[in-house]
């Protein structure tokens, strides 16, 4: 089928009008930070212009800021497969994932290895390296090579020093899908935890944490899910490790936060893991963008996401052979997210012609050239007109 | 004088109209969360609706945003006397507390006590506490009374044991204010770091963290400096102290974080204690909200406080007594801060029927009402009016 055909057979056509999109631009970058909706516009207008400028310190109640973490958490777990209750949106990516270190860390005292795979996403490499490093030895972070096999393999030899495995779910630049219910299976047979970071799949894949058993979980709120620039991340601590520590012990996460009492007692359940107060005119702009996430059957989404990097690797086969361009990206849609890189000796240049002339990617190194792939707004005809000007600036 | 000439003759007085005040209402709480400025509305609608829409993933250099955290720390150190290179917002005030408390540890990893008054604002303490719990005895958290005298007391006998004593500067319920370069200089003579706690003080007090030699401070972007709700906080760092890690290590505070190299090396400078992306909407509203304060003398913004402070207090004698009201907050604007507080029995009733008359302030456990006095946008008109309505609400 041509793209007019797939894209007025698209179940998600309706989605494109629900985004604010400048004009003359393709925009296959939204896996890095996602486009604007036109209800979260209004939604940043009415905390500002009302919520705050009216409601001023009264919105805390009667605007529902207080809630905002664990009610954008409860949206965002119907994304990722977990029960309401274990998500909370707060703090960044890298704070999160601070936190469920330190929970995988405090359920296995004992065990002082977290396993992680050399390709992960590096800020959560950093985050792992400065926390075992403020731990001192004997912690270690252990990292193998990106593979299912690999894992295996380091926990068999040293499974039962692990505390936890650390895995990114779909790779930044590959786009490498991990088997979820896999890798859980494995670092469980070791008695250790599963953390996964789901910053490059939620919202273009679908994630099932409860069925998989994982264990923890962070992920972005800026990527697929559309919620701004820096928006606020989230954090997945499954039920049975609620009564576990978390050191950024703030004053959200206490269980009577306005008792102003001098020590510290946790809240109940998720809530616990909460640190300092968040931004509220950011956390309304993601919940705004989740809420028409939630819109979509995640079936459609995967599906899409699937048809439109299937279609690009396709008409990139077909049109730019032989102009350096080497894929990196599966080509298995079952073990791929939904962006696609390719190696070239010039990424660079190429991407600054390409954004020149309106197609936006960008580049990682070494090497790549990357493209998202966001299935609520991208249509076919965007992926088809995007890989001519691509052999044009190939040229 | 009265309050009609005292408003006249303000040099203040330009700033109310900088600021969208909901009509029927005084406010009393900007303390705990600063009112709107008319510039910041403009601004937000800005960064989504411009910067966001249009720009999408090529603002973060084109419109500035990866130096935000800088950018908007060297105008916040401007407000508390610091040098520019030293100061960063981002994250929360807990969460750069924690990043504070774990720098002052590894400056002196021989001392395991940090000191703080047991009047600090909790969230401050339950971190400590968070950090001190996760590294183990023999950390300590030493809480003594909230006075000069009784930190140089504890100094004086545990002294050499101390890696930090960390002070409020301004107490969050009794306002009063803390001498900063007494209690930086006994914590210098017992060899040990000091950390000040400016949440209640920036914007609304002159501050001179260079001039007194402070070590390291945090602050809140969303009291006086009208940042937004859940603005992002701020961090200060002496040069002095650049070199020392900290345990959120995350991808902005790399020397090369879009090499995405697997191994972290800290940037030099200020910049290595940034951890996650911060929201790009919530911190360009408070760099809006900072320029606009930069544009009033601090002397003035000091003057006019006290005056606020003092008119309110001698109001309250005068047409409250006998109501149960008692006073907590010093009587003597040099050791005062910006807010009022009392005690009174039915402290929550009186509260809520003061709001239901449009004058917004705020209880604190167990019994006080609070009232807090923003300079840029308060009048004694406001002052005298609030006190006539706080009479009725009394009676």
């Amino acid at each position: 089928m041509d793209a007019t055909t797939l894209d007025r057979e698209d179940p998600l056509a309706r989605f494109r009008a629900e985004f604010d999109l400048p004009e003359g631009v393709i925009y296959l970058d939204g896996n890095s930070l996602g486009a604007l909706p036109h209800r979260t516009k209004a939604r940043v207008r009415d905390v500002t212009e009302h919520e705050w400028r009216e409601g001023l310190i009264r919105s805390w109640t009667d605007a529902g800021w207080m809630e905002l973490p664990q009610r954008v958490g409860d949206k965002i777990a119907r994304l990722v497969g977990a029960p309401a209750g274990t998500v909370i949106a707060t703090d960044s990516t890298s704070v999160n994932l601070y936190k469920a270190l330190s929970i995988a860390l405090a359920a296995n005292p004992a065990r002082r290895i977290i396993v992680s795979d050399r390709a992960n996403f590096p800020t959560d490499l950093y985050i792992a390296e400065g926390l075992l490093r403020q731990l001192g030895a004997p912690h270690e972070l252990l990292l193998v090579d990106p593979t299912e096999e690999a894992i295996e393999k380091a926990l068999g030899e040293r499974g039962s020093e692990v505390a936890a495995v650390f895995h990114t779910h779909v790779n930044f630049t590959t786009a490498r899908l991990y088997d979820m219910a896999r890798i859980t299976s494995a670092a469980h047979r070791a008695g250790a935890l599963a953390l996964w970071d789901l910053s490059h799949s939620v919202g273009a894949v679908p994630i099932d944490l409860a069925g998989s058993g994982a264990d923890l979980a962070v992920g972005c709120g800026y990527k697929y899910l559309n919620g701004g620039p820096g928006a606020p991340a989230f954090l997945f601590v499954a039920d049975r490790l609620h009564h576990l520590p978390q050191p950024l012990s703030g004053w959200m996460g206490h269980a009577q936060p306005f008792d102003f009492s001098p020590a510290y007692r946790p809240a109940r359940g998720i809530s616990r893991f909460l640190s300092g107060t968040p931004s509220v005119i950011a956390m309304s702009a993601l919940e705004s963008s989740v809420d028409l996430m939630l819109e979509a059957p995640m079936a459609d989404i995967r599906r899409k996401s699937a048809a439109l990097c299937d279609a690009f690797i396709t008409a990139v086969d077909e049109q730019c052979a032989g102009r350096g361009l080497e894929l990196v990206t599966p080509r298995d849609g079952a073990i791929r997210g939904s962006h696609v890189s390719y190696r070239h000796p010039r990424s660079a240049d190429v991407m600054k012609r390409l954004i020149a002339r309106g197609v936006i990617g960008d580049c990682r190194p070494p090497d790549l050239l990357r493209f998202g792939f966001a299935p609520l707004y991208l249509r076919h005809a965007d992926v088809s007109a995007a890989v001519t000007i691509l052999r044009d600036c190939l040229e």
